[in-house]
């Protein structure tokens, strides 16, 4: 199990903080059963609110927000203020790994993440390490300061990017659309690419641990671009480098089950791949059908399984409320009949956008979107009684 | 079946054309025995063939190109001077159907397809109708002008872009990353949606079955963005209509079969739906293994299925020559055991990309990919043979 010499701030153990008093999100992710499916949004602390852009303006970029551990709690709890979420969850980038390895991660106005140096030669991909924990405190400061913050309202999921998510960034040295340079790189000097790939998990197991010992109540790691390799590549360059992500993870801090989540963009096609990781949710995106997914990898009442996440596609965000309520009503139905029997595990939902909510969505749409899950998912559960 | 009051050229029924003598594409489109298996590439006369970049620079635009009779069956043939492929594409646009609607095509240098008016609102849609063929006769002069060009060495396929996919760009009035104009209108306005994809559909039908009379001897819709729809989406807004155009089209020309081939990017999740549309090939992206892609449409030896064409990630193109190798033997391998039985139809394999060529790819690079797809495909059935 990977532990850094860093310690987070010492007043992080559970003891102190407050009670969790709605654990939905978490009975969830154990495949237990619950009153209603938990719903989040992937990205709901984002610049869709106003109340995060007048964050953000303050913050001055992007990088500001993220490494200020004030403005990083107020943004993560900005959402729960508005919507009965059923979890927050850290407000951060994917690339800050990364960016500690010393590429220089900036955001420019207006544009995507871009890299100061990129890593396409051997010279750099031997210079590549772990990185010290202490270089990404600011992290877990604000781990820490919004587990405070939230009281025990819902439980804080930590994240970071999968390997081949944060290799894709590092060789690319900021997004692509092609994925000319990785796949280069990966096609010519597959050794390269695993030494790459074999730092990145060891630096996000890490990273993911010390968020545990922060306060993080359940990890997510985000394989963004999982779906852009081909068939063979995927389980090769992505699929055994989450696995090794997994496999150094904490499973239990101070006596409690944390949960870790697997979500691959496009990575449907090899769901049942992914039903060998040791992990206890897959994320899925919406071109996945839920009920598909549920009788691959779901499991039966009792037996194993994994519980799912996902999977509406955010632009429905975009359509009046009624449409967005029947959407909704939709995807709940076709994930099927909730598990209801609180003696055992069983197949389990826990409701979120397919992808990040857009920025242009209007916030008033979320609400409908989350109280319809609320309300059809117990309307779902009393049907099954009646 | 949509028929034209718009005839092309007199001289253009398959009389007045030489007898073709590579038919290996189009026996693997109809999953009859081939000595070897067929290749050709998605933009293989395109940006990383300089000759094509002198001849685009002479006609001084991409319109130019396409529409100058002349230019487009040169730029047409020259990957075949090249490279011993199995089949010719049609040098054109998949928006030229849109154009003729009256959408105002434009490509500004450097940048992707643009259209003067959107189709956003109900009067927008209301305005909609099949063109008259008669504006789209640049595209019926190539078709004619390129086969009687090849002298029958190797088929011409003819093409459009599918009613889903023209229907984004005329929505979103030019390529977009997150298509929430589409989106929005489809999630909002199902019955406007509804409405664009019917005339698109019938426009499309139209369009290829004009190129079939025009010497076309083969036909693909580019389902390019129905990968895009969230399950449930797809099946109603991107299948129903690729089924209205396949449900119109010639499946003969003068005696002559005509074989169709259907490419959803990123429809793998699909394939099973795919495999009831009425067409002879379906093409299929790097993220679908061809063997399970095999087992699940390509159909026993003397049965119905699918012949399937693709799949290899196109950057496999800047790896070195003897890595390619590895790959494309690779790809040949995932299908399995050619079918080799002359009198009964069974699963045939047409090599592709996965997507189109990038314009950086070194063109002496692709020598290595068309000659392993011969030269392996050959000693694959040779092996079966001993």
């Amino acid at each position: 199990m990977s532990t850094s010499t860093f310690t987070p701030t010492p007043n992080s153990s559970s003891s102190a903080f407050a009670p969790l008093q709605n654990d939905t999100f978490l009975r969830a992710c154990l495949r237990q059963a619950t009153e209603h499916t938990p719903v989040w949004l992937m990205r709901q602390a984002g610049r869709y609110l106003p109340e995060y852009r007048d964050t953000r303006a303050q913050a001055g970029s992007f990088m500001g927000l993220a490494t200020n551990t004030q403005y990083a709690t107020d943004v993560t709890l900005q959402p729960l203020d508005r919507y009965p979420l059923d979890a927050a969850i850290l407000f951060s980038d994917i690339l800050t790994v990364p960016d500690a390895m010393g590429l220089g991660l900036s955001f420019a106005l207006g544009e995507g993440p871009k890299f100061a140096k990129n890593v396409r030669n051997e010279a750099a991909v031997a210079e590549l390490a772990v990185p010290d924990m202490a270089k990404l405190r600011y992290v877990f400061d604000a781990v820490t300061s919004i587990r405070k913050a939230l009281n025990g309202r819902v439980p804080l999921i930590g994240f970071s990017g999968s390997p081949w998510t944060l290799a894709c960034y590092m060789v690319e040295g900021a997004g692509s659309d092609d994925y000319r340079h990785v796949k280069t790189l990966m096609y010519s000097r597959p050794d390269l690419m695993h030494r790459i790939l074999a730092v990145n998990a060891d630096a996000v197991a890490l990273y993911l641990n010390t968020q545990i010992e922060a306060g993080a109540q359940a990890v997510m790691v985000f394989d963004s671009w999982g779906g852009v390799l081909a068939d063979g590549a995927f389980q090769q360059f992505s699929l055994a480098y989450t696995a090794r992500v997994l496999a150094q993870l904490k499973t239990h801090h101070d006596g409690v089950r944390i949960p870790s989540i697997v979500f691959t963009k496009g990575g449907g096609l090899w769901l049942p791949e992914m039903a060998g990781l040791n992990c206890d949710v897959l994320g899925l995106d919406w071109t996945m059908n839920l009920g598909t997914a549920r009788a691959l990898v779901g499991g039966q009442t009792g037996g194993p399984g994994k519980a799912l996440q996902g999977n509406i596609d955010p632009n429905i965000l975009f359509a009046p409320p009624e449409h967005i309520a029947t959407e909704v009503r939709r995807v709940l139905d076709s994930f099927g009949a909730p598990h209801t029997d609180a003696g055992t595990p069983g197949p389990t939902h826990i409701f979120n956008l397919g992808h990040g909510i857009s920025q242009f969505t209007p916030p008033e749409h979320v609400s409908a979107l989350v109280e319809t899950v609320h309300s059809h998912s117990r309307h779902m559960r009393a049907a099954l009684n009646k």
